[in-house]
């Protein structure tokens, strides 16, 4: 087989720290010769502004586009919060994902079992909690023009703008309505066609893309509806698609409802290179602590392995290896609970490691 | 003193069966001489529409406008869904809001503690829950324009406008931080300033109207993390304020970690005259069966008679009324519980009228 190309970005804050012990994984995978790998690092973030004066760096992007995925830790952190707009970590996560084409973000919630507990809806409402928001991640009002702030008879106004083209809605459609096909069949599609001719729009081209998957179900919802179901029941739900700002809203909720967002991965995709990472911020707070929960990092390595290099049986192998040392009762201190054995960062990682 | 002039728009679905009970609480209040009011009824929604062929008549809005306060059920049903954008009942709600000014949506979730079990939250996470989020309603991408369906080189493209004016961020903000100095007297202000130049001027905006409230703190949250901290510790907030399309997400979210929205209502307020609406909808499938709760309505009228005719302790009374209600185990449908005594809509209305 041909030599997969890899590119780590730790990043900022405990990025670093989560991404080490994945780092020292693959290392390992590779002297095992699980896997014909190349791996390397690179700067991004606040780390990147501070040695380069850029957050994303064009050789960051050079050799991100050329890794066939990208493994990215977290950016960002309060030193950083009074740079100038276009030197922020922010720009350079929006930056990477436009660079990248990596159109779809999937971010599945799914409960652990033996974290039940941690959520702070009730183990009836939650059990078996699993779904995954497909979230458009290169449009919208994130990127749409005309935007900023200007004088208009001397009146200052901010301005942004929604947009969504057909050919936008359309692939984004396909990838959730492809997704739902490998579960339980069903799409619910939130907008908000009662208001928005952005999103009556959206809801004509969905509608149309579900005509190519007859084996599955579609629904609309509106998206104030979406965030009331997701507290009400979220079992309900399988796979939701939706637009940028509206998906950045309903999976870090869909998220929470699980009560540890340590644990979740997400996979930015649809261009030639896809993006992993955790959904968990670069938690400032607790960096270089050794406190940090690293369990969605080797998550977004096995999303890595599952959608971009087509080992599905290793990533499963890299699943079940964190949930058996949930199993076990190890627990960083995110996911604490009476009884558990309480490790650091460094110790988690091993942990998961050996059980691979 | 003088006699004030209010006005009853039932609406559609179970508007007109939740109104009848207030209707029949006010025309007693009038006989009894407990207030001097001169009540009205008109036209909205779907049915307005169905009459008069347009879902805002200008009759309404005139009466609208030349009462002191306007009292409404609900609007929409899905024989409305199918008619053009500007007939559908929708439009009706946007264009009162719009003539009246009513440009803050005070919209409370009170946990009421005999229905804690309603919830899908954890008891001992929504323990005293009692927050408000102060919407704003008039301005953001619900009105801004450029809109529509454009067709750019040969592609049709959906375009809505977020906007946002020094003059609008200031009003909005200057009534959260009332409404704070009246509670807990802490502001959340919502936004996405870390991606969203229309949220930087929000931000800067509502922190110089921060500096006319020293007794009030202020802190500032992204969206997507606002979702997230209303389901991990939605007790932390007082005050909500942010624009049109976050608020109603988040003040739909978080009227539903409550659990009753039957219970809810809400004040549109700015203009002369205010506009009070129960947070949920006309939902038609139950319209028409007698099992509705008209309990919001009653507690809307409550936040009317407090904010626009200046009886406060009518207000109370009324709200007391409602909890005596609940105390006695008596439930509406929606809010049932092993043990309690069910009721229809028309007899929870007068045990209501009754306990006032
Ligand atoms: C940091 C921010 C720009 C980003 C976003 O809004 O996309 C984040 O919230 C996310 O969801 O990855
Ligand atoms: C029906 C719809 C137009 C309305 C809105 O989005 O404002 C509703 O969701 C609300 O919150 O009152």
């Amino acid at each position: 087989g041909k030599t997969h190309k890899i590119l780590l970005l730790p990043g900022d804050g405990i990025g670093p720290e989560v991404m080490a012990p994945v780092s020292a994984l693959l290392s390992e995978m590779v002297s095992r010769k699980t896997i014909d790998l190349q791996v390397s690092e690179a700067l991004i973030g606040g780390s990147a502004y501070d040695r380069t004066g850029h957050p994303l760096p064009a050789d960051t992007v050079a050799r991100a586009l050329d890794s066939e995925a990208v493994l990215l830790a977290a950016v960002g952190g309060p030193k950083y919060d009074t740079l100038p707009y276009e030197h922020r970590p922010e720009r350079a996560l929006l930056g990477i994902r436009e660079k990248l084409g990596a159109f779809a973000n999937l971010r599945p919630a799914k409960l652990f079992p033996q974290l039940a507990n941690a959520s702070t809806l009730k183990p009836e409402v939650i059990r078996g909690l699993d779904l995954v928001v497909v979230r458009e991640l290169t449009g919208g009002i994130y990127f749409g023009s005309p935007r900023g702030i200007v004088t208009e008879g001397g009146v200052r106004v901010g301005i942004n703008t929604e947009r969504y083209s057909e050919p936008e809605i359309e692939r984004i459609a396909r990838v959730a309505f492809n997704v739902a096909r490998s579960r339980k069949k069903k799409v619910t599609s939130v907008d908000k066609a009662n208001v928005l001719e952005s999103s009556v729009l959206w809801r004509e081209v969905v509608v149309r893309v579900a005509r190519e998957f007859p084996d599955v179900t579609l629904e609309h919802m509106y998206v104030d509806n979406a965030a009331m179901q997701l507290v009400r029941n979220p079992g309900g739900f399988d796979v939701i698609v939706t637009g940028n700002i509206f998906g950045d809203i309903l999976s870090d909720e869909a998220s929470q409802l699980t009560g540890s967002i340590g644990m979740l991965a997400s996979a930015s995709v649809g261009g030639k290179t896809g993006l992993y990472e955790p959904i968990h911020g670069s938690a400032p707070d607790i960096a270089g602590k050794d406190i940090a929960n690293p369990s969605a990092m080797f998550l977004s390595l096995a999303m890595l392995l599952d959608h971009s290099l087509g080992e599905p049986a290793l990533a499963r192998t890299l699943e079940k290896a964190v949930e058996s040392v949930l199993e076990e009762g190890v627990r960083t201190r995110d996911i604490a609970e009476p009884g558990c054995t309480l490790v650091g960062c460094r110790e988690m990682g091993e942990r998961i490691s050996r059980a691979f």
